[in-house]
């Protein structure tokens, strides 16, 4: 990286709402990663990497228009401003398309459908992939919401119905308890039955969308007031969508009702009746969720008293593959909200400690020597090496002691001429001289 | 996800310069970039991550005017051009500054320097550091150069001498001993070196570049030709600058003669002198990478006949960290070419297979039964799963076979009524009926 200017000292600073992950957060996020992904295939999953950018024509219109507004988007290289008519100048609206024509990925589910649309001959489907990248959004930054986080996506694509929504319940609980996440509640609903209860409620069918948002409102501000609130307007709730209730008999002779329902309700009253106490399942009437993008099952997992809102969600979807000439297939997903995981488990967790290594102390041993020690503790399968230089032996334990070292290898021109080493135990504050060959044992 | 727009349908496109990576090459990838890292770890480097997006006042004027201009800017969000005096309007180059301030980080080194600066207080010097991420870079794209690649960087700051070089030397043997790359030379040299034979031949010290430069062809023209371009103009170069020399008692003799590096001269002649058949140390008297960078020793490893050029390459430098107003510390670094070292293993490895997983195959057994034999399977440590719906059991069978699974198991009514399942081995073409509880030992 050579340096043609020297510049003035800058101020050390990053753009708000992003962040760096320094060691010890590095490997809690990666293990916790790790262990997701390890889950996914075990599925059967097969992992995809998309890049960080996409082109503005596979992006624009796939997140509604306020999701338009959040993309980062890329200038364009060079005199960007080449070829662009004067009037285009005027104002950012106008100017916006002639000068940019990337954008940072938004979303993981985007980039898969354009991929799966450019590989659809050579892929088997059903395909079953996960991903976990980071995504970009111009939000305004708060407390806990970034611009730059992790997404982790699990999608099948080709494939519906009850037999991919056991499974998605099936990672669901498996990721939780490996994450040692308890008491977490599935909620679980299907297009299918809130079109039914608006016909029952007799709602207009073409506002469908405002009938589901009135009802997704339950969890925030209470039944009886969504209760009121279409009561006010002349529409009476059937007391089977109350979803404060228990599964009840009522509950299930609606769903007997919806046809495209009726071929899983000899799975759902065992799959809402099993007690787990990683991941219980709840079906909840007035669950939505973008309603204009789900086309079957959509489920979202909580903890109660958590303080964090869904951890995960997802559902069944009518692939976007065949916005991209893809194939028209139907897909199901789950999207773990690895962010708030990561939180929630910050406030429970330990932080995580590197693995220790042995450090090789050395005053007037020489160098060869020293490295030769180094190489000794590797071959016998440890983390071990050397001070940089041989500073004051005092300075070389400190900086053992503050990476939490429990080893300390010394060696000194004596040492290089017997063939010795002397070994510092900093937990037990013991210390011995011993022949090479026993030094890798005995600082297990 | 909800969609408020339905697009039209779009062509599936990535912008040029950017990749995808499929399954087979993401799991080559992640594992090579594993191996690397359990390396570092075994020296006691730490992981650091820092964001995607830096601050344009952080990167300006840390990579020459090419690189300034090699940023991947991202644009201002909202009504960028609001408050923009008309006048700026006018050419690219007036109205950047007010249109973006944030940049696509355009490698590791910057952005770690920062991070020091940041965190100087709380870290323990000397501070070890790794860091696997991708870099972007709004370069012409050809054969082999991408927009946005990996970079693999290990930095050791506040050090300096011959323990990191040894260090960072032994890094990269046991780096690409771990990736089973065979017969490299890491072209080592040191600047003070380069200084010395500038002041030999009297070459005038304010153009000290220039020399280095020109020394740095020899690489690509050949010595003979260096010798000569010099010999134009009055200079004659001494025999021990030759390149194409094996170490000899005449370069020993000057580098003796270099005061920074007396005393280094007891380790290094076996340090060029060992033959090791994955890493061969080689004094290169003529290498001199970007020196306005670099204060010390240089390193470049280079596969002979390979035809991908230098896959790692560092060396000694005044850390940036001052630059931020953080300590002024010297420092050294080692970076791995990992996309050359991947395109150079793709040539000779075999692509990478996922694990394989049991596939449930089923016809009219229950959903419920399926989810049990995924189960039992699952507890027994195998990876499998269920095929989304019941279909022909000759396209489960495709499945499976595509994916390159060799086990199948098959159930239906009859074997959910027995509690028995059929297990079909694809490599051998046999098939048997199993009680549930031998199933998972039957298809090790």
């Amino acid at each position: 990286m050579p340096r043609a200017l020297k510049p003035e000292k800058v101020r050390p600073a990053l753009p708000s709402g992003f962040r760096d992950f320094g060691p010890a957060e590095v490997r809690r996020r990666r293990r916790l990663l790790h262990t997701l992904a390890q889950i996914f295939e075990q599925y059967g999953y097969e992992p995809l990497e998309t890049p960080a950018v996409e082109l503005l024509s596979v992006l624009l219109g796939k997140y509604g228009e306020e999701g338009d507004k959040l993309l980062f988007r890329i200038l364009n290289s060079g005199d960007f401003l080449a070829g662009v008519p004067d009037e285009a100048t005027q104002s950012s609206t106008t100017l916006l398309p002639y000068i940019t024509d990337k954008a940072l990925r938004y979303d993981l589910t985007v980039p898969m459908a354009r991929w799966v649309a450019q590989h659809a001959g050579e892929l088997v489907f059903p395909f079953k992939r996960y991903q976990i990248q980071p995504v970009w959004r111009a939000d305004r930054p708060q407390r806990g919401r970034f611009r730059e986080f992790y997404q982790c996506d699990v999608d099948i694509v080709g494939a519906e119905g009850i037999v991919p929504l056991l499974e998605m319940i099936d990672i669901a609980r498996a990721g939780l308890k490996a994450l040692g996440i308890q008491g977490a509640v599935l909620h679980l609903n299907h297009r299918a039955l809130l079109e039914y209860a608006a016909q029952e409620v007799k709602w207009p069918a073409e506002q469908f969308g405002t009938f589901c948002a009135r009802l997704d409102k339950a969890d925030k501000i209470g039944w009886p007031t969504v209760e009121a609130l279409f009561r006010e307007e002349g529409y009476t709730l059937p007391a089977w969508l109350n979803p404060g209730l228990d599964v009840s008999e009522a509950l299930f002779n609606e769903i007997a009702k919806v046809p495209s329902l009726q071929s899983d309700l000899s799975v759902l009253p065992s799959l809402l009746g099993s007690s787990d106490e990683a991941l219980r399942v709840k079906w909840d009437p007035t669950l939505a969720r973008g309603l204009e993008y789900y086309t079957g099952y959509v489920y979202e997992i909580r903890v109660p008293g958590s303080g964090v809102g869904s951890i995960a969600a997802g559902g069944a979807y009518a692939s976007l593959v065949s916005d991209f000439g893809g194939p028209d297939l139907p897909a199901m997903g789950l999207s773990f909200g690895i962010e708030r995981i990561f939180a929630l488990l910050e406030d429970t967790g330990a932080s995580e400690a590197g693995p220790s290594s042995v450090l090789v102390a050395w005053i007037d041993a020489s160098p060869t020597y020293v490295q030769h020690i180094v190489r000794t503790l590797h071959a016998a399968g440890q983390s071990a090496f050397a001070y940089p230089a041989p500073k004051k032996l005092t300075k070389q334990l400190e900086y053992a002691q503050r990476r939490g070292f429990r080893w300390i290898v010394i060696v000194g021109a004596h040492e290089e001429q017997t063939e010795t080493a002397q070994l510092k135990d900093l937990h037990h504050h013991t210390q011995q001289t011993l022949p090479l060959h026993a030094l890798a044992e005995a600082c297990q």
